[in-house]
């Protein structure tokens, strides 16, 4: 059996990215938490933490870390007598448009801290392979080994731009030679959305131009200044698009993504209230 | 001199993850792609790019990048004649907090296609450090060697909770108990905004409960669905603070956070239209 008291230790030294920082917070004498994590690296003999500054997990620390948080969480399904008081850490990978648009509602289904870990839907999952959340939202069908994946609908797109920068850059309409030269607004180096609706338009794949905007908002904002075009989620683009500040590139060619709850199959009994509520907002919120 | 060809080559490679879509990109064949960038590696000694798939780059690959984007952003102040067609990458680290609120729209003033890398305000400026990014927005007063600062003025934090979330956790007051026991939201492991406010408003470090939300405007909204008390950008919280829709957890304890834009000093003639909008729009929408 592990030493679950040491790596609690081990969880606040990575999660405070600090010796003395996880000593006051457990109340105890920074030389006691060193001691107690030498004992725990020599037992596994492994290295758990680089000690920085800041300190900071080993990939075996950081799965340890993300073990204990699914142990509390289970032991949250404890009879109430068994259960240890104060909630859990759940880890989870939340697509930065579905954090930005329906998702923030159903946090409240579970009484545990939330630690979200943003990443675009194409890649979320990947987190979830690597056991560094017990749940994830993403577009992959396919579910991880050891877990499950729930469809939970589509998110529609639509590809937008400001009046101004419609007009001064697709004067001619959407063609290859326009796309090659006006800005985009791409999310990150992982979002291939504005590429997929180029070639969904076009019929080739191109190379777009386009600036990086890692956020949500600020993204849809972007479009809205005229600094690029972007797909927008149309939940988030309705406001505008009805007060004409946003209009769509093409009528008609909207792209939808689906997205599914993918979970970890020893969690699924601890997350089930959460799944439920994930489920039920879904089928408001995303198209069937 | 550095061959600039094939750094534009592995530049490509970097921002698309693959030998074939850079290939496909630069309309060139994939195994030509492979060459040049073989080439590069033998003269220099070194490896650039993590084969993958993805393909990344190493250290060293990342730096050339980074390199490159600089001389292209300075190529575009040379005389009209002399300057290549089309707009240079400009890497810029922002903090999450002014990209939501004041940034955007000085983007405009420099024709270059930004890549925003966002971190939060205490850590921003490491990307510079590093080389990564040609300037940044931080709260750090101290230049990195070979950048300037200058001072933008304070963006002003409130500790904000929803009301029936204000009632149920601080009936009594903001104490140390409360504090101790209601969850906050923090935006990530980094940040220490609630952490310092607890301190100033209770003159004692306290370890906070809190879930993790990684982006700005979520962060706001899932303070005014009681999920958590948070430091929310005062200018953020106006419209739900005149509707009631947020209230302070204390009267009169904002926190000040000033704000300095670091700029690599070779790229600062290239970036003095973008430095020239910044510091006027930060002094219209941040605190002196």
């Amino acid at each position: 059996m592990l030493d679950y008291a040491a790596l609690a230790v081990l969880a606040e030294i990575i999660r405070r990215g600090s010796f003395e920082a996880a000593a006051a917070a457990l109340g105890v004498t920074p030389s006691a938490v060193s001691q107690r994590i030498k004992g725990l690296e020599e037992r596994l003999g492994q290295v758990l933490v680089h000690r920085g500054p800041p300190a900071r997990g080993t990939e075996t620390g950081l799965r340890l870390t993300q073990h204990l948080d699914q142990v509390r969480l289970l032991e949250t399904t404890l009879a109430a007598g068994l259960r240890p008081p104060g909630p859990a850490v759940l880890r989870l990978a939340v697509n930065a448009d579905s954090l930005a648009t329906w998702f923030l509602p159903v946090m409240a289904a579970l009484p545990a801290l939330y630690d979200l870990v943003l990443d675009d839907q194409d890649h979320a999952r990947d987190w979830l392979r690597q056991g560094q959340v017990s749940a994830a939202i993403s577009s992959d069908p396919d579910p991880v080994p050891g877990c499950d994946a729930l469809p939970l609908g589509a998110m529609r797109y639509l590809a937008l731009a400001a009046p101004g920068f419609r007009a001064r850059h697709f004067p001619d309409g959407v063609t290859e030679a326009s796309l090659r030269a006006a800005p985009a607004i791409i999310f990150n180096a992982k979002d291939a959305l504005q590429s997929r609706w180029a070639e969904q338009a076009t019929g080739k794949r191109l190379h777009l131009p386009g600036h990086r905007i890692p956020a949500s908002e600020p993204f849809a904002r972007a479009v809205e200044l005229g600094l690029g075009w972007g797909m927008i989620p149309e939940a988030m683009a309705a406001p505008a698009l009805a007060q004409g500040r946003l209009r769509p590139l093409l009528p008609d060619m909207p792209l939808d993504v689906a997205l599914y709850w993918h979970v970890q199959r020893a969690m699924a009994p601890a997350l089930a209230p959460l799944t439920a509520a994930i489920r039920k907002r879904a089928a408001a919120e995303l198209r069937p």
